[in-house]
């Protein structure tokens, strides 16, 4: 059986990424119920607002779910409490040490998984104890390493040095990516960019017609000297690249960004001023549709080209 | 049958990059010997050193090879003289617009390939009459593109745009990878890296050791103001990051960077001075072992790979 599918109890090896400010109890129950894994995005909430969504989420799905929680996130000792008593069966962490929660986790009986952008990284989530690592490489959307490798180099060298079920991600929206990072090693995969724009995201609507139509190119990684982010290139993106060129300081940096940019473009929509955070298959990612047909499409895509290895003549010689 | 192995009359569809100063007649006919695509790199001669290299691979192989031409060279129409005048069959162009070359070779009976870093020069290739498109992601080594489109959110959009044989490249050492980035789209791959430190590379041996030791994290894109390539981080890359960070201008980091560092770095094997040029899958490559082998375990690797879709539970929900 497939590790992911054992590990978690679902039918597809498909995780939702808890992306802030799109990933509430609406996109997570219905990934869920669409037999992957639906995470609800904490990062972007109040322990208070947490709390609704998983009390929400628990009444409109039955299966598995789980909450991303970012460990940098000030509040989350209360997050933590919150996910323990309502008896969250997932937890992905992700932005911090995976030393310091995982233990505690388990000794509740909750899953943990762990997000990485490298293969020192995947060593200390084995050290660490973790159930599951996702690796993301340099095309993903959103907080990003520093190191820069992409998933397609990223996963062959997480594989080498650990057994754990290994999830990849950055860079996947169809069944043909899914299908290929597997044949890399991984087991399954998480996906972003594909359910920030779906029907059920909360993101502002702003935001995924915006998604729908950039292309190629069209997002770069960013503010390297705070903390490396994918964004959209808006004009948020060209203050901060002309600042850049210039050679301005971290703090001259934070100070130009400010506070609630993401929240911003993502949430309120202000497309020019906000921080767009998409990966680098937006280019892929052509309309917004509602979570179920994502699911369908991604199967469907996977089946056909696990089955075109079989009978197109293009794999034999 | 494959499109590549058709459109080169080759067994394998497995072209070795025209790396400079690493591609010379020695590792061109081991490569084709060996049932790939062997190029020689004119980028890093002489006319009259690509000639005794076209004359010396002609004398060492019966298979069909070629030349790679970057077309901003200085020489260009010497180097296309004569590679009219010896009856090379194929020709991969890089760095340059397809227009201009393509109808004049193909007019020759050469077969003519171009390498592109997005969507928007495939087409180009498209219109000029390319017969295969090398489509070329982030993870490469040496010059890349300024989008930094990884291979894998590449080659999908690429193949959407065109139905010409189509290599994939960056990210590719292994028969894994080969496979997975022909699920993407792909009817074959161009790999640089493995091919770069193997013994019939013309590299220096200084060069070969390090990209042996290297491990993930260890090469960067740099020299963005200039053209973007991706390097080992040595003394010679922080010294630029250095400057690029400070703001420093294009003609400040021309001055700095000077002429002949990838010479001094790979073939002189300077390596901390030297401008070393390699892909990310360098983190992979732990020996340096002849073509015949390197090209043995890729086929081998993507056997298996092929069987285990079949027989391996993970693929299967």
């Amino acid at each position: 059986m497939n590790k992911i599918c054992n590990l978690f109890n679902i039918k597809y090896p498909i995780i939702q990424g808890g992306m802030v400010w799109c990933s509430g109890w609406k996109l997570a129950s219905a990934v869920s119920n669409a037999g992957g894994l639906g995470l609800i995005g904490a990062g972007s909430m109040h322990p208070e607002t947490l709390e609704k969504h998983i009390i929400k989420t628990k009444e409109t799905t039955s299966k598995p779910f789980g909450v991303n929680v970012p460990l940098m996130y000030p509040e989350v000792d209360k997050i933590m409490e919150i996910i323990v008593r309502h008896e969250v069966p997932i937890v992905f962490t992700s932005a911090g040490n995976p030393k310091k929660w995982t233990g505690w986790l388990k000794q509740k009986g909750i899953k943990v998984a762990h997000v990485v952008s490298s293969s020192v990284f995947a060593e200390k989530c084995e050290a660490a104890g973790i159930d599951a690592i996702v690796a993301e490489g340099f095309e993903a959307g959103g907080h990003n390493g520093r190191e820069e490798t992409t998933t397609l180099a990223l996963i062959p060298s997480v594989r080498k040095i650990t057994g754990l079920p290994l999830l990849a991600a950055g860079g996947i929206a169809t069944g043909e990516a899914m299908l290929a990072t597997m044949i890399l090693g991984a087991d399954g995969v998480q996906i972003g960019s594909a359910f920030a724009i779906s029907e059920e995201s909360s993101a502002h609507p702003n935001f995924k017609k915006l998604i729908t139509q950039i292309g190629e190119g069209e997002t770069k990684l960013t503010l390297k000297k705070l903390a490396p982010s994918r964004i959209v290139k808006n004009q948020f993106f060209e203050q901060v690249s002309e600042a850049e060129n210039l050679g301005k300081t971290a703090k001259d940096l934070l100070l130009l960004a400010g506070k609630g940019r993401t929240k911003k473009g993502i949430f309120e929509g202000d497309i020019e001023n906000g921080a767009m955070g998409i990966g680098q298959v937006s280019a892929q990612i052509t309309e917004v549709i509602p979570v179920a047909e994502i699911m369908q499409n991604l199967i469907s895509e996977y089946n056909s080209a696990k089955d075109e290895i079989e009978i197109d003549e293009r794999y034999a010689f």
